[in-house]
C-alpha cells in the first residue's frame, strides 16, 4: 500500500527567499504546490488556478460553512484561504503537498492537521534581509522598515515550527529542505508499511 | 552557544550492512562512535579502546552501581554495556554520538535518554538478507537459518524506532542516514538558538 503524502507547511518573512527555494524543489513532480483561494479581483496577468483560485464571496463563504477551507483569513475586505479538497486529494495520491503561508495561517493549519510538518525559512541575519529587500529596489525606505519589523515579529514566532533552516546559500537551503522531507519520509510515523514490505515473504 | 550533539542509536539485523553504512558516515569527524565495554577476554588482534573497552568484572560492576552504564546486559557469563561518560562528554562537545546496538539495548537507552533518535537499518528483503549471509561463506546453513530467524524477530520490533531505512544500494542508504541526521540538526528541538542567532542584532 502506498504511503500518503506529507503535508508540508512553509513560512518565512518577505525577503527570506522562500519562493526561490520552493521553485527548486517543485521541479520534482512528487510535490504539489497548494494554490490559495481569494475573493479579490485578479490583477492584470494573474491566471485563475495558477496564481490563485479566484472565487466569488458566496462560493468562498459556502466553502467556509462546509468546512472546505483548511484555514482562511479576511484582509482588506477580501477572503484568502486554503481549499481543503485539492490538498487532501493530492495527499491521498501520495504527493507531498507544499503550503506556503504566513505564521497565523500556519498555526490554524496546525490545529486542523497536527500531522503536518512546519518548516520556517530564516534569513542569515536581519542585516542580510534588509540588504535583500533594498536590492529589489521596488519599495520605499518606509515600506522596507515596515517589512523588517514584520519579519522580526514572524521570526520570533518561528519556535512554534518543527524545523528552521537558514537560506544563506540557495543550494544549501534546498539541500536542507530536501533532507527534512526525506527524513520525514523515513520517519516510521509516515512509512510504517516499510516493515511489512521487508517481512512479507518471511 | 553551541548546540549539544545528537545521540543516534542504530540497530539492524546481522547482514543488513549497518557496519558498512556507518563506516561511510564516520569518515566525518563530527561523529563519534561509542565503543562498548565488556568483561570478556580480548580475542587475538582485538585492541582495548578500539574494539571494546576491556574491563574487569569488578570495574564493570562498580560502573553499574554508580549509574555509569547507559545500558548493559550479561551474555555467556560476561557483561557487555555502553559506558555513559564518553557518550556525555562527546555530546557536550557538540559531536553526534553513534551507538550501534541490538534492539533490547536500544530500548534500555530509550528509557534513559528519551531525546535520543532511533534508526533501524533494514535489508531490502529477507531473501536478500539470506543471500548476503550466504555470501560471507563463513557460517553453516544452520547458523544462517538461526540468524534469519533472529532477523525476523528484530525487524518485527523495528516499529519502536523513529526511523527505518532500507540498505539496498549503499550510497542511497548513506544519503538517507545523513538526511535523517541533517533533519534532526534542523529540528528546532535540537537547535533553538538558531532563532536568537538571526535576531541578535535586531
Amino acid at each position: 500500500m502506498m504511503n500518503k503524502g506529507l503535508l508540508i507547511v512553509i513560512s518565512g518573512p518577505s525577503g527570506c527567499g522562500k519562493g526561490t527555494v520552493l521553485s527548486e524543489i517543485l521541479k520534482d513532480d512528487k510535490f504539489f504546490y497548494s494554490i490559495s483561494a481569494t475573493t479579490r479581483n485578479p490583477r492584470p496577468g494573474e491566471i485563475d488556478g495558477v496564481n490563485y483560485h479566484f472565487l466569488t464571496k458566496d462560493k468562498f463563504e459556502e466553502l467556509i460553512a462546509n468546512d472546505g477551507m483548511l484555514e482562511y483569513a479576511s484582509y482588506c475586505d477580501n477572503y484568502y484561504g486554503t481549499p481543503r479538497k485539492p490538498v487532501e486529494d493530492m495527499l491521498n495520491e501520495g504527493k507531498h503537498v507544499i503550503l506556503e503561508i504566513e505564521v497565523q495561517g500556519a498555526m490554524k493549519i496546525k490545529e486542523k492537521c497536527p500531522e503536518a510538518k512546519f518548516i520556517f525559512i530564516l534569513p542569515p541575519s536581519l542585516q542580510e534581509l534588509k540588504r535583500r529587500l533594498n536590492k529589489r529596489g521596488t519599495e520605499s525606505a518606509e515600506v522596507i522598515g515596515k517589512r523588517l519589523n514584520e519579519a522580526v515579529g514572524e521570526i520570533e514566532q518561528s519556535y512554534k515550527y518543527d524545523y528552521a533552516l537558514v537560506n544563506g546559500e540557495l543550494s544549501l537551503a534546498v539541500d536542507d529542505l530536501l533532507a527534512i522531507i526525506r527524513a520525514e519520509e523515513l520517519n516510521l510515523k509516515n512509512s510504517n508499511n516499510i516493515i511489512n514490505e521487508v517481512l512479507k515473504n518471511a
